[in-house]
């Protein structure tokens, strides 16, 4: 008889146990405001032993501070006991976003408000040693601006360009997204490390902005298909608020999925992947193929406004492409949405208008087998903002962002 | 500013820290074998009053018993303390499932160890209600031949063929897979609820069989793409150990992933779905169409042995069309295995080779970017297999199954 073997009891269940907890107490002071141990452990529902570690922790990393005592409160004798809060001074998150040419910051308090943005320049193609020194001039600055002091700093959320694997997977050869980039890009978050003395969390950027898109004002998302029509072509995929990174971290890859069998060669050293029909740069050049004079972002949309035949054909033409790509993952994932971001989503109704109606046609003809399909909600901000989220995540206030492909504490 | 609003603590983390709780106590007393409450408390760290909730629970659900008392190895006073712990005796699991020709079914004591096994079959296109009277009567057959008793019964999982979306979700509309098949089927669940008294989940064959293919003898993989190709062609995705639902349980499938625009009508309403072409019938129709003379999967194995040029171009076909689907698939999770199961992938080396150069081609061109390939390796059993895999991952022995599909407790 066979036996099943799937029953020892990962190693991740203490910590993840821990975790919980954490979150428990943690959430206890958000919805109560200051409280002892004593109380904590009753409204936890946690032994006083582990809770006193878990405060111990807290206190230590800064999440939480001693407030008072319950002194004036208190009826009866023996001494005073402690009491706990969430301080939303005394911690701070900073989400980073590296695009191809200008890096966006965001600052956190500990209450997950957001206190400081900003966003600085850098020429097209220019080395990572050169953005970290942008990132980290522009961190002083919004720094020194808002009054902000990095006195019990949570982590740092970094997006960057690029299929981001693990760490501890073999890497994409030199060379597959330019020459050096992938060895001086895996330097970034060692970078931050030292300066900041924080823990980092590493990913593609377009992977964050996913995860953004999960919660935006009141609305959230537990599954969701995501796809960035911008220079190149993103994607990522959030299955319970979770993010997708796949076995090697490369999941999300939607951009280089083939759509033209033996197109035109795409960066990655395949051809005809989507990027090579559905990116802006690629749109452009189709334009201009077809003899229509379109040399910028801003003569496509004037064109699409005017309803261009061969401009509005590109267009459906890419978006047929974007449509059964998602319909192809949908089937697969079954997701409540998917989102449509970058420039090119937001140039023209067409191109939402078309993926709805290709995915649509892909998936089982009945209603409620369809996924809402809308543009990305959030626009330049997403890479930071999700990163941020990431951070939350994988912070002490809420557990979830898993396995962070690269997470280091300096010594 | 923007405010981030990722931040409420869901509902589930209280009962998530409950079932966290629940493993590590089921953990502890396999580890260390008979504990007594206070020894279970101070190894996992849990409150008493807390312990006593979830021992209660415990063993009222029969997951442990007491088996004696302290009184013999206690030094200090006081009144003797129960000592508790799991009795593989206890505690049964049923796996079920329905295919379109045969039930099968499998018994598991508490340790997971299968004790009973069989099969009975009954006629393609048999009513639910018969199908479900056959299985009654195989578990009643097997439990008395093997001298179980149902005493402790944990949980029942029953695979079925086609979607099995949600039960909170609209249904696929009556007649999607056959007149009254969706309504029929719906009462599988109560039906095993009323006859043993026993929690129930309910899911797809093909997405149980997947679960199943993730941990088998020595191997396990975390993240794994499944495909069976067989009367219908099903799929399913398993990332981080856990089988994607999606949003209305309508994830995997990959069978009616669109892969000839305007071709052969497909049951499910579209047209050149991948079952269309890469499903058993679907290939002798081929094979039939091109002047082969081949009427069952027996002689289709035969004329592949003999290297039938006419079978293997068919063959070639089907496994391409899978191939591309994979590809594109694997491009979006990133899968550490990709499973192809069901007759088809039996019956010839030829298609997953085929399948496997596929998929190579369509994902980056770098070693670490490619799955194993592989055929699958339980074969009739898996379907029960793998939803006794789900009943395990969703018993207190192991958390881990998310959100069922259905699970009812008659009252």
């Amino acid at each position: 008889m066979p036996r099943m073997t799937a029953m020892s009891v990962p190693a991740e269940v203490h910590s993840r146990g821990r975790e919980a907890h954490e979150a428990r107490v943690l959430h206890a002071l958000r919805e109560r405001g200051a409280l002892s141990r004593g109380e904590i452990a009753e409204v936890v529902g946690v032994a006083r032993t582990t809770l006193s570690e878990i405060t111990r922790d807290l206190l230590r990393r800064g999440a939480i501070v001693v407030v008072d005592t319950d002194a004036a409160n208190r009826a009866g004798s023996g001494r005073p006991a402690e009491r706990l809060a969430l301080d939303p001074k005394s911690g701070q998150f900073i989400g980073v976003d590296f695009g191809h040419r200008r890096v966006h910051v965001v600052i956190a308090d500990a209450s997950h408000e957001i206190v400081a943005s900003g966003r600085r320049p850098y020429p097209d193609g220019e080395g990572w040693p050169a953005r970290v020194q942008e990132a980290f001039a522009l961190i002083d600055q919004l720094a020194a601006d808002c009054g902000v002091h990095f006195n019990a700093l949570q982590g740092i959320g970094i997006g960057v360009t690029g299929p981001y694997p693990r760490s501890s997977a073999p890497h994409a050869p030199e060379g597959a997204f330019g020459p050096g980039f992938a060895a001086a890009r895996d330097g970034v978050d060692e970078a931050f490390a030292q300066r900041f003395g924080a823990s980092v969390i590493v990913d593609n950027n377009t992977r964050f902005a996913a995860l953004a898109e999960t919660s935006t004002g009141s609305h959230t998302v537990e599954d969701l298909l995501y796809i960035r029509l911008s220079d190149g072509v993103g994607g990522a995929l959030v299955v319970g608020r979770r993010l997708v990174t796949g076995a090697i971290g490369l999941a999300g890859e939607l951009g280089h999925v083939t759509v033209v069998p033996d197109g035109n060669p795409c960066r990655c050293g395949k051809a005809g992947c989507l990027e090579t029909v559905a990116s802006v740069p690629a749109v452009l050049a189709a334009c201009r193929a077809r003899g229509a004079e379109i040399t910028s972002l801003a003569d496509l949309k004037a064109a699409a406004g005017r309803f261009d035949p061969v401009v509005e054909q590109v267009l459906h033409d890419a978006a047929t492409a974007v449509g059964r790509v998602l319909g192809t993952v949908a089937m697969t994932c079954n997701p409540a949405e998917v989102v449509i971001a970058g420039e090119l989503a937001r140039l023209s109704p067409l191109i939402v208008d078309q993926v709805t109606a290709t995915v649509a046609a892909e998936l089982f003809p009945w209603a409620a087998a369809k996924p809402v399909i809308r543009c990305g909600q959030l626009s330049d901000d997403d890479g930071a903002l999700g990163a941020l989220a990431a951070l939350f995540h994988s912070s002490p206030l809420l557990g979830g962002y898993p396995d962070p492909p690269a997470t280091r504490l300096p010594a």
